[in-house]
């Protein structure tokens, strides 16, 4: 018999989830809080939970065999002074659909003049003006892992030419053309738009820097659904105020909430949606935990393991 | 040697890209301005051109024998005080790509709350509302021509099920289900987005009526990027206002540029586009014609040859 610790904001819709997968030899304890979870699941074996409540719960569960994440970002975990003698993995997969719908859904708000047709509609104005459209630009992606192929994908169904900037992978079907190491400005040259999709690790802290920000033609817009920290902010703040960059749609910041005084909030020409671009919704990460579980009672390698030293 | 009139609001740029094609055996003459044109171009046995300018060019070409559209919309054509003896072939292929960019950026827009989080933003308010997603959702399509399946594939590819409402055809790989005939009310019934995309014939005047649209839950999103004789627009704007219908993407209008005196102007939930949702692009226009061409020339078959009787 295994044993499953459930601790995520809505424990009750997991558990009733986890239980309707009919996962077999498995008992189950889930809460919100970590206090009551591990002190009635103390004895766990598996722990599927929010980065968070993960953390506080670690020093508590002697048996610890295996972590599910519900999230895809997994920096809390990787800090030094936590134990990482148990396999951790985390989601992935679920959210490149997700973060399509927001990636595509910006980029088609802004080529069909979404906005500005609106403003005609409400001042009674017939408003024939033509739209742009993203057949034929160019999308750049700051990271391919799985969500940028799936971004790379749907970047393919519209009609656009694709264009990766990694460390060194260059194995997606969807990329037409792949930029590593100094090819910044060369990689930023002929972009439409700009993605970042890139977790936090020491290596990708202001990957998106200035020489990159300012190797972009002014026509380009600015997408970040990574982290906040791959993004050198106060170059970004300056290209969009003096009109370099065409505008920026950004989802994630250094510090969240964004504070009140960040410069962020007056910057013309930019969106701020204040992290939702790919929510964990539970029937997905359930899925993610059903399919590892069974594989796990099998014995078989889990999905989406994380590898502690490179931090993804 | 074969004589092209090209009949374009901008023949300029049409005849560059003709030129640019190098079309064999093929001298052009170019006009906006029908008098001119055909006086230039009598002998033409070639016409490409906007409806309203073919429609008048028509009775002074007598070596007429074959005319391609600019556009996809072929009824002006279709009266039948105006002759048939000739070839015509419309635009298809095209603006399926460019209404996926139309459609799913308005269903994205409205997933992903994205005009209730730009107003939270401008309040300087942090607004981690959960978005929806399209996945899992119910995409109906009242037609499945070309433009009908290029948006079913769309849907496929943002994870939909796909309902389509036909007359009689059923072959379109990513249709996961058909409805004809009096199945209006079990067609409705389950859909999240009703997009309308017919032509205008005797058959489809008011084929999207006060039974569909009563049939759908209230949830729905009606979409219009057809013709607007195709709904009951007093119909349609009744469940608007009584939010029976949740929303409504209005892209076309039986009178455009809409009257000042419409309701549509006030109604509720209602996006109106005038009119935008798949531009002929003259690039994309010329691709349809020269390889048109380069099968007159030859002496095959032409791509999308209209038929007068059946009216597509």
């Amino acid at each position: 018999m295994h044993h499953l610790l459930i601790l995520t904001k809505h424990p009750d819709e997991y558990r009733g989830l986890v239980e309707a997968a009919g996962c077999p030899d498995l008992a189950i304890v889930a809460s919100a809080d970590v206090a009551d979870g591990v002190a009635r699941g103390a004895h766990s074996d598996i722990l599927l939970g929010d980065p968070s409540r993960v953390r506080e719960a670690l020093p508590h569960l002697p048996r610890l065999v295996w972590t599910q994440l519900t999230w895809a970002g997994v920096e809390s975990m990787l800090d030094p002074s936590l134990r990482r003698d148990y396999v951790l993995t985390n989601i992935r997969g679920v959210f490149g659909p997700l973060m399509s719908e927001y990636v595509f859904g910006y980029l088609l708000l802004i080529e069909r003049k979404m906005l500005p047709r609106l403003e005609a509609q409400r001042a009674g104005r017939w408003d024939p003006t033509l739209p742009g459209t993203l057949q034929g630009k160019t999308l750049g992606l700051v990271g391919v892992g799985s969500i940028g192929a799936h971004l790379a994908a749907t970047g393919k169904h519209f009609g656009m030419r694709v264009h990766g900037y990694t460390r060194s992978s260059r194995d997606c079907r969807h990329v037409d053309r792949y930029f590593h190491g100094a090819e910044k400005p060369a990689f930023a040259r002929d972009l439409d738009y700009l993605v970042v999709v890139l977790p936090n690790t020491g290596d990708t802290t202001a990957i998106v820097d200035a020489e990159m920000i300012d190797a972009l033609p002014s026509r380009a817009v600015l997408v970040n659904v990574g982290r906040g920290r791959t993004i050198d902010d106060v170059a970004v703040v300056a290209a969009l105020t003096s009109g370099r960059l065409a505008g920026a749609v950004l989802d994630v910041f250094p510090e969240e909430p964004l504070p009140a005084a960040s410069p962020f909030w007056t910057t013309p020409n930019t969106f701020i949606t204040s992290h939702t671009s790919a929510p964990s919704f539970p029937t997905d990460i359930v899925g993610v935990f059903v399919e590892n579980y069974r594989r796990f009672h099998r014995g078989d390698s889990l999905l989406y393991r994380v590898d502690f030293e490179r931090g993804y």
